[in-house]
């Protein structure tokens, strides 16, 4: 682990759910103790959904993810993202079914995470942003409907900017919204922003909570668009769909990347038609937010297609070096934190 | 947890797995921290059944029951005895599952015994008899076989006592070699004779370490028959078959039950075949072992048909106080100490 070189421990609240949040919280936790993940609950793809849809369960998958982001037990950590190969339990991962068979056993999935915890000897903590089992809908202009996270990730969204809600209506999970209030710092983490971003800002009572709380609130935006949903998104545009879903402006800052990738990777992602996002540093000056471009990339990435980690490896490779996101947000919070005093 | 009344902590191992082992584990661990629970590894039904089919798995559900008896977590021992409802994972237990994943991740069946140890909080240690994937093979007068653990509890036996081999042929566990070796005491429990006691005594260097062995070396009688196979038996007829099966003598005491159950449940259970172990106090003083015979059934048991023990109410309703056994094992040991010295 490395020496913190701050003075006094952060509280810092991560807010996502996914890869994007499994970066960025694998590296904060070397920075500080107080960090709490708070994760969607609108995932009903693989191993989760299947858990979903058998024992109506409450979906594992992010909040595993999270729970291995901050985990000290390399051991334990391996366990929890063990998928089984063959059979019956194929496909599904172990922290998944400990998080099912707990969930089922006590009737509490908060239980079940905060016991998890305890085994996966984790750093902060990690909390459901809802405890409600409920499902992502997105409505489109003509008023026609998708229906769950999975279908809605393989939707075109032809341009629009669709209305989401959740189904049945969330409650937030009180310890969420008390991470938020006490945080000194709320980190909207990157990743995919309908599919990951949108289920966990549109739970009633995060955006106000959001607007409410005195901590510097930071957005790492993402470093590619996704086609046929943020197609040709600036820096901006995803800053501004973000405060859309969260109900209203909020953010304090947004860290964003301002070094290209070589032109080989661009041009492979390019083929999938992912394109680096936008920015326009002289309209950023003027936003609402502070804009802080900086070189936010992996290193490993440019030199060659595999990365070391497997999840970055088998999901980007263009992805975000996770120490210069941690320092960067750590720099920002002294500077933002200043400015006040 | 019960203020132990011995001067000094006994070491001792107990040989066994399933329900008899469960119940004296559970009692004898408030006795001694030192405490070693050997397990055979030839079950092949239910749940551990599905995951050696389905994944090549070693056979979990007996080392899963060993280890919640010797659990200190409460919490941590309902979720590895909780089973699945619906689904594709229905009838799974978790712990079973824990072990399994383990083993498949790391190729090591010892190391997900081990790291569930410390999850569960585990007073004492838990090592399979034999690490090797085995079945268990039964041979009768005619030459006919039968294969597999599940198979074979449930033959007729005819008033055979057949012959027993695994396959292939087990190396023991040098683990559970020095467990026999080192101990003060070992512990043949009760339980289902050919289903759980043969697998593990007919592992080759077994018998023979526990020949070898300084320690008090003591069976705890089975309370009643099992049709089809040990109809008729007596206590000695159990003591010469554990030793048949083990290879020679090597029994230092049997302990078993004198007090008879009351009518009504004997009926009971006479009506499914099983009748209460005879015993001829006579004959018991000329064995070549120390017979010891006393009050061992458990007093609820008497009162009403239900336990509070979840896994006795399902099993047996005629069952050993684990408290008395441990109590009398205790008093048994001290007196062969007292006549070796």
């Amino acid at each position: 682990m490395k020496e913190p070189f701050i003075p006094a421990e952060r509280k810092i609240t991560v807010i996502g759910g996914g890869t994007g949040s499994f970066t960025l919280l694998s590296s904060l936790k070397d920075y500080t103790s107080q960090i709490a993940a708070l994760v969607n609950m609108a995932d009903d793809g693989g191993s989760t959904g299947v858990l979903r849809d058998e024992l109506g369960a409450l979906p594992p998958g992010d909040v595993r993810q999270c729970l291995v982001a901050l985990s000290e037990s390399p051991k334990v950590r391996d366990l929890f993202n063990y998928r089984f190969e063959e059979g019956s339990l194929k496909g599904h991962a172990f922290g998944n079914l400990f998080l099912t068979a707990l969930e089922k056993m006590t009737g509490d999935f908060a239980d079940g995470v905060e016991l998890a915890s305890e085994v996966l000897g984790v750093r902060g903590a990690v909390a459901p942003i809802t405890l409600s089992n409920v499902k992502l809908v997105m409505t489109k202009n003509d008023g026609s409907e998708v229906r769950g996270e999975f279908e809605i990730t393989d939707t075109n969204f032809q341009g629009e900017r669709p209305h989401f809600r959740l189904d049945p209506t969330a409650e937030p999970n009180p310890v969420a919204l008390r991470a938020i209030e006490t945080a000194d710092m709320v980190v909207i983490a990157p990743g995919n922003l309908y599919g990951s971003l949108a289920p966990a800002l549109i739970v009633p009572g995060i955006g106000e909570a959001l607007r409410k709380t005195k901590a510097a609130k930071v957005y790492v935006c993402n470093l590619m668009t996704k086609p046929g949903q943020t197609d040709n998104f600036s820096v901006n545009d995803f800053a501004t769909e973000i405060e859309r879903l969260a109900g209203g402006e909020f953010l304090d800052a947004v860290l964003y990347n301002t070094k290209k990738p070589a032109d080989t990777l661009v041009n492979k992602y390019s083929d999938e038609g992912e394109k680096t996002v936008r920015y326009d540093s002289d309209a950023l000056r003027n936003a609402h937010y502070l804009a802080i471009g900086t070189n936010l990339v992996s290193g490993s990435a440019w030199q060659n297609g595999s990365a070391s980690d497997p999840i970055a490896a088998s999901r980007t490779f263009i992805r975000h070096d996770s120490v210069a996101v941690a320092n960067a947000l750590i720099r920002l919070y002294d500077y933002i934190d200043e400015k006040k005093r």
